[in-house]
């Protein structure tokens, strides 16, 4: 059991990660009002002037960083009964009422998507709140099950904005076959079409094996069979050396794709499909490096990693996407803004918020094709059951 | 006592860091030969069509990665003894000749320096080799003694190609301060200009405090009142998810400067100067991101941190340089190659060695006056005693 006692980090705000202070802390409903009041002038832009793609935009990285207050009290009673299981709280415990998970997302996710021209969201839970490092495998289980229910609930909801991606119940040491059934559940029975894999379970002291190992084997099989897409997300970070959103995230996006280059994971499993968030961590600023590593390495090219691995768009600044949308080839790239998410402030230098990242797309000197292919044609390739539950929600024909 | 008794990576062909197997491996001369094979055809095309800018090249990330053979089995000998430390070598054991040290860099670094019109490097020891996490105090502190004393050595007969940069004798859970009488020497006894600082002696597994936890205090104190900088560079990876060039050091890169930017280091130290190699790992891609959460996290803009850290040029592509010139202060900027180092072949696409940076430096679209800033001047404002060694050697008036 590892449970960081204090918080590693200095002050954050950020509400993707939150970490365990910040976590308990925002129980008090305080970090929430805040966030709300800094959102009103992000909202307040107008984009049109410089839209001139007008189809689907599919979000793929959304977090539920709302959650309802009670969910984070079901939490914090969770973590406090870990040394007493008895006293753990059941799953089927939580109760939140439909206006209650309406109210989460209306004045921030949903707001934000129609001020900003998204269609929707690939929406999990809060990244950071996964925290497979607390407790232990049973307690992923329960955690997982609650987040999961409750991200079904705001798809149930509003399934026009949200489509579900799950989280999966991971615990450090404990094989990933243990992840199989919570997969399962949330496909098969509650229609999510992906789910989040995180590659450091400890939280920051990297102790399971990497992606590549056959320890992970269980999991991309039973992510083939389900043909789900999987986004390689860590999640909090327990050591001090790690600032979760500003480290944390970008060492793990830059580490699973370094895996990928080593190993032979995509020789044994040919469609099974991977994003790296947060526009590749380092990867497509280094480009020139893996291009030059996979040859020193006498390793397939990197372009043969293109049937398999794919890079969100969550690069907070034009030059950024610029460089991304150079370097990777057009197929690979996923619209994303990890809205509500990372970052929340306005960019002094644009006057928009620094996660407007359709904003940077939109700018980008790409061809209209190729924007329909990052705003929507990649997801809906990538994510094979997106269309059914978009065409059922009437958002596609 | 950490060693790793198996190469936690795949086949690995780079000289920079040479993961332990490999290492021994190199001890046959295998490795050196089949490097300069290959280093033929990188030297063999022309760059004099390119340049503008004649004046002096300052590359500040070189590395000893081609020792003799005889300083290799000198560590051998040392990792073998570390269970029975009376069977250690002395540093004052090892002996090779002038013939030999000259014989070591003049194949590879001397040779591409002069084919790519490069004036010197800093030289420091290959980083990969440093291995903090090998062994115990002591031996980092024999292994330190003989690493440097031999990059004095190839300093001393070759002082107009290579001015000596030190590695420091850390260990893991030990204070910093046991390197600053190692750092002492190599400054004020051998003329060296600066230091290596390995922000993760544990080698993958972050166990001890960031670089702005007072831990770390005693060497700020020494690099001040020696006036060195500091390059931030971790060694191998004994942890099996970070391949070390193409991950773990793009980790360390990110992970320093989320440290620099939530914490106030650079208030209690105004003077001092770290350089953060590789291009800044993921930072310059993602500089939106770190403006953003700096402002999230009621830190100073980011702009402040630019009076105490610089980025090095070793990014291996046209776009990744481009975009670092584009956000990074061109004052923040130093030229480095990381030559002979962590890639080693031509980029196909361009038919020049991936780690001909200045080439890329040479094509960006930048005036000439930064172009003189980022290859020479900055580097002697950074290092203020560089300018004495070039005197000295006759480089400089």
């Amino acid at each position: 059991m590892m449970i960081a006692d204090s918080d590693p980090n200095p002050p954050n705000t950020c509400t993707c990660c939150l970490p365990r202070r910040g976590f308990l802390r925002g129980l008090a409903g305080g970090g929430v009002a805040a966030l709300a009041a800094q959102s009103a002038s992000a909202q307040a832009q107008p984009v049109a002037e410089r839209a001139s793609y007008t189809g689907l935009v599919i979000d793929c990285h959304g977090h539920y960083t709302t959650e309802p207050p009670t969910m984070l009290t079901w939490r914090k009673r969770q973590i406090d009964a870990i040394n007493d299981p008895a006293q753990s709280p059941a799953p089927s415990s939580l109760t939140v009422s439909d206006d209650e998970v309406r109210a989460s997302v209306a004045d921030r996710q949903v707001k934000l998507q129609t001020a900003r021209g998204i269609s929707l969201a690939l929406f999990s839970p809060r990244a950071g709140g996964m925290g497979h490092h607390i407790g232990n495998a049973r307690t992923s289980r329960d955690w997982s099950i609650v987040s999961n229910d409750m991200i079904h609930r705001v798809a149930t909801l509003m399934p026009r904005n949200f489509v579900g991606v799950c989280q999966l119940p991971q615990s450090p040491g404990v094989s990933p076959k243990n992840c199989t059934a919570e997969l399962e559940r949330c496909v098969r029975e509650l229609g999510f079409v992906g789910c989040n894999v995180n590659p450091d379970p400890s939280g920051g002291y990297w102790t399971d094996p990497p992606l590549s190992d056959r320890f992970w084997y269980p999991l991309w099989e039973k992510m083939v069979e389900l043909d789900v897409p999987g986004m390689v997300h860590v999640s909090a970070s327990a050591n001090p050396n790690f600032h979760a959103t500003g480290a944390h995230y970008m060492n793990g996006d830059t580490t699973a794709f370094m895996q990928f280059v080593t190993s032979d994971l995509f020789k044994d499993f040919p469609t099974l499909r991977l994003i790296i968030p947060h526009g590749g961590g380092a990867v497509p600023y280094h480009w020139g490096r893996y291009r030059g590593l996979a040859q020193d390495l006498k390793r397939p090219p990197i372009s043969e990693l293109m049937r398999n691995v794919f890079f969100d768009t969550c690069v907070y600044h034009q030059p950024g996407i610029d460089l991304l949308l150079k370097v990777v080839p057009t197929d690979n790239v996923l619209f994303a803004s990890e809205m509500v998410g990372a970052v929340n402030g306005i960019d002094p230098e644009t006057g928009y918020a620094f996660d407007d990242t359709k904003r940077y797309v939109e700018a980008a000197a790409i061809p209209d094709a190729d924007r329909a292919k990052i705003f929507a044609r990649n997801a809906l390739r990538i994510y094979p059951r997106l269309a059914g539950r978009l065409t059922a929600a009437g958002v596609m024909p």
